[in-house]
């Protein structure tokens, strides 16, 4: 076999059998050698940040990596943005970038530029393939990697893709997390109580880890927040309620007000997204001592449930109750829409939510809606929430997925919506079109700007023209609807659940401010 | 003035006065300066790719650069393709790449990367604003750095933009180019003659330099050739005609056959673009002696006039006579449609070409068509097409645009479009649309692949959905056509050239393959 099929043939038995792939010249052995491997999928997207974005949403669903496969440097530039926020989601993800070959490689034809340099970037885990025959065993060390919980590169010149001599290698193991010491789980252990926060990040956001932080709250009277970001939230009914830390700083400082301890599992001590003329950009409290029962790569969720243990043997989770608003009237509002989605969101949905401004309130709206997971924007690069959606529907086909996603963020990344057409993904995008980058009207005046003139505030302004995006929809295949009220939006949102395939609803939502 | 100030202040004062811009929250500061510089003007994208496109097509066309405003790390990724393009096209961009307050670096907020490494990979001119007062000093020699033909990466900390204590810089010219040597021009005029290749590059693909090279070629019998991919070549009737050397190493092949003398004149040696099994990557003939005339740098230009006096002070340039195909009739094909736009290309276009497959017939359809500028696809980094003829519409407002777009190679940028409506620029793209990746067809052959099989070529096909362009046009507000037949293409391509404002036909053009 040549590089290229053992390559694929060592993912698939590493468990990786999904490829999110653009490909160019360089990739042309690697994309036949898709029909020697039959387990292994190819999804062709028309961007590799949605290339990206779908390799990340498949990896917080599926708790496995998928591959992607892009095209030398330039290719891989316009996957980075998607990589930031998988990077800090802590997302399994195995990058295939193809090269020129080696034998190419010194001639600096026009697509050759510095890899090695964006590997870096990424922060990530980076080999050059040398030769066929260590292909395989590279691409095992990836996958590896990756389910460490960091990206890995994995760079591919095009004549160790195509040469014979390749050998598929065994899955090798990635190294298991840290154990916590007991020590330090006494240690917190005596801190909690009712000045105590514990602040859930990485590998406690999902059911077991809500369910130990839900007992110690009970036993203890400590209160619990989640990270601001988290990479996937299971929440609803049925499962404790944990409220998710502000992303204006003023809401952390009001969240955290009179906290003494804070106690970090899995999560970092909470800084400002921006810095603001005069303001901190520490939100941890003055005298607030700060505490790690473990650190992102420890076996977080072990230190979690001994602690459970250690406090809380005898004490029961305390689970939300099945509640939902009742479906508004009238014209959309940034209020309405959420009780619209917290009123219908079916059981089992995913919520990949790149909605912004516009969904300050869905938290609330969807809290004791039927369980479902929720995946945020972990590193505030936008253009990722239609991505991460495909990439969720492909890890987790029988469960309904839900975009909810702005206007100006879904332009980066549009033509995710041409992916979902194409592999009738069950994802229903709700587009909250508030024709600006409302955001930043509101960071305008918060970074101390006064009297904003018109330039400036024609650069905030997605209205002229208007962007009509059930044609923008349509144009890649997806059926497309408006709404522009909660009835519309509501009868709209309800077929598109009960019909397969994908679908948009263009939700006209004036903007918050 | 505050830091933002001084830098546009600065910006303005060195001759930059258009800033093509996608802000946030970090860059507020600098979107609010804006109203304190009149002379500037922003530009907003919705996508860093389509910002740094249309600063490419700006600089080709104005000979002097925009500025770019990105957003930190992952602002930058996205705007790095184009700037890849840019770079082989040594273009002068001026980025402005807003980042985090350095009071808030050290806090690994959810934005931060490293944009030192973003910047290194640009092979450009870098610096950090340390504080205020610095900003107009540095901007200026960001200015003098890009005029010399690089990229300028100018790093803006949040509170060095906000930070009281700005002063705006004069004007830093740029080093002047080293001129070339008279022993040169002599080594080369004694090499000229009907085995000789001058080889035309950077500096010399514009009237000037296509003259001095026609005299010489008239008086030597030396053959001319411009390089695969310019940055911008002057053409048409009254100009010197020259052939560009081939995208296929195949091509270039018998362009050179029998060559002894090959002359670089701001062009590097040809390479294969990419490498192929058994196929050598340098496509100078054996036995071919290679010769500099001048390399990129050097003041080029003139040294081809030096050597045209010193070898042809006698002879006049031969021109090419005006001559347009005959409109064609009947349904779209990959020849046909390329009469029709020689048939119809108004004088004084611009054409920004994407493409590729389709468009392989274009440089003889338009050969004798009114004088015009073609701007290429300098870094094989697809996306560049609609972005390059946004700036390009921006820096020549008087000249009509024509933008030839392959549809995948359109799909990374699509949203120029909607800059093209909102600053109701005069471009007319022709969407070829093949619905395939077909040069992935050919070079899946051309590398080696035998027997390709079902997903495979489903990874090259763009059929499933087909994409509706006129749709997504509209989207965005940009009038649409579809046509199918030449009849349909010609009428619709007259109407839109008449019609201001942007405008795209979406062309059923079959594959060539």
């Amino acid at each position: 076999m040549n590089g290229a099929q053992s390559l694929i043939r060592t993912l698939v038995d590493s468990g990786v059998d999904v490829c999110f792939a653009n490909p160019g010249t360089s990739e042309m052995h690697f994309v036949a050698a898709l029909d020697t491997v039959p387990e292994m999928r190819g999804v062709l997207a028309l961007f590799e940040g949605v290339v990206t974005g779908a390799a990340d949403g498949y990896g917080r669903m599926a708790d496995k990596p998928a591959a992607t496969l892009l095209h030398l440097g330039p290719g891989m530039v316009n996957g980075l943005a998607n990589l930031h926020n998988a990077r800090r989601a802590r997302t399994p993800i195995v990058n295939v970038i193809g090269d020129h070959a080696l034998t190419h490689k010194g001639f600096d034809a026009p697509l050759e530029s510095d890899i090695d340099g964006l590997n870096a970037w990424t922060n990530g885990w980076s080999r050059t393939s040398g030769d066929p025959a260590s292909v395989g065993k590279d691409a095992a060390e990836a996958v590896a990697a990756a389910r460490g919980g960091r990206i890995a590169n994995l760079v591919l010149p095009a004549d160790v893709s195509w040469g014979e001599g390749g050998e598929a290698a065994a899955e090798v193991l990635p190294p298991a997390p840290a154990t916590v010491a007991d020590d330090r789980i006494s240690e917190v252990a005596d801190a909690l109580g009712e000045n105590t926060v514990l602040l859930l990040g990485s590998g406690v956001t999902r059911e077991r880890g809500l369910r130990a932080a839900s007992r110690i709250a009970a036993a203890t009277g400590t209160k619990l927040f989640a990270e601001t970001f988290p990479a996937r939230i299971e929440r609803g009914a049925g499962l404790p309620a944990v409220d998710r830390l502000g992303y204006l700083a003023e809401q952390v400082q009001w969240q955290l007000t009179g906290v003494r301890n804070l106690v970090l599992v899995g999560a970092k001590a909470p800084v400002s997204f921006f810095a603001y003329p005069g303001k901190p950009s520490e939100l941890t409290p003055d005298g607030c001592q700060v505490h790690v029962l473990a650190e992102v790569g420890d076996d977080v969720l072990d230190a979690m449930e001994r602690l459970a243990e250690a406090v809380a043997a005898d004490t029961e989770p305390v689970l939300k109750e099945a509640s939902r608003p009742e479906l508004p009237t009238g014209d959309l509002t940034p209020q309405n829409w959420a009780d619209v989605i917290g009123a219908l969101l079916p059981d089992g949905a995913i919520i990949s939510d790149e909605s912004n401004t516009s969904g300050i309130l869905v938290p609330t709206a969807t809290a004791g809606a039927p369980r479902h997971d929720v995946l945020t924007l972990t590193g505030g690069a936008i253009g990722q929430g239609l991505p991460v959606a495909v990439g969720a529907a492909i890890a987790c086909p029988d469960r309904p997925v839900v975009c909810l996603q702005s206007d100006g963020s879904a332009m980066y990344t549009m033509s995710a919506l041409w992916t979902m057409a194409r592999e009738n993904l069950n994802v229903t995008t709700v587009l909250l079109n508030n024709r600006a980058y409302a955001i930043l009207r509101m960071e305008l005046a918060r970074v101390g700007v006064e009297g904003a003139g018109p330039k400036a505030k024609s650069l905030l302004d997605l209205s002229t023209p208007d962007m009509d995006f059930v044609a923008i929809a349509q144009g890649m295949g997806v059926p497309a609807t408006r709404a522009r009220t909660a009835e519309e939006l509501a009868e709209q949102f309800q077929r598109a659940l009960a019909e397969p395939g994908p679908h948009l609803i263009d939700a006209l939502v004036p903007p918050l401010l």
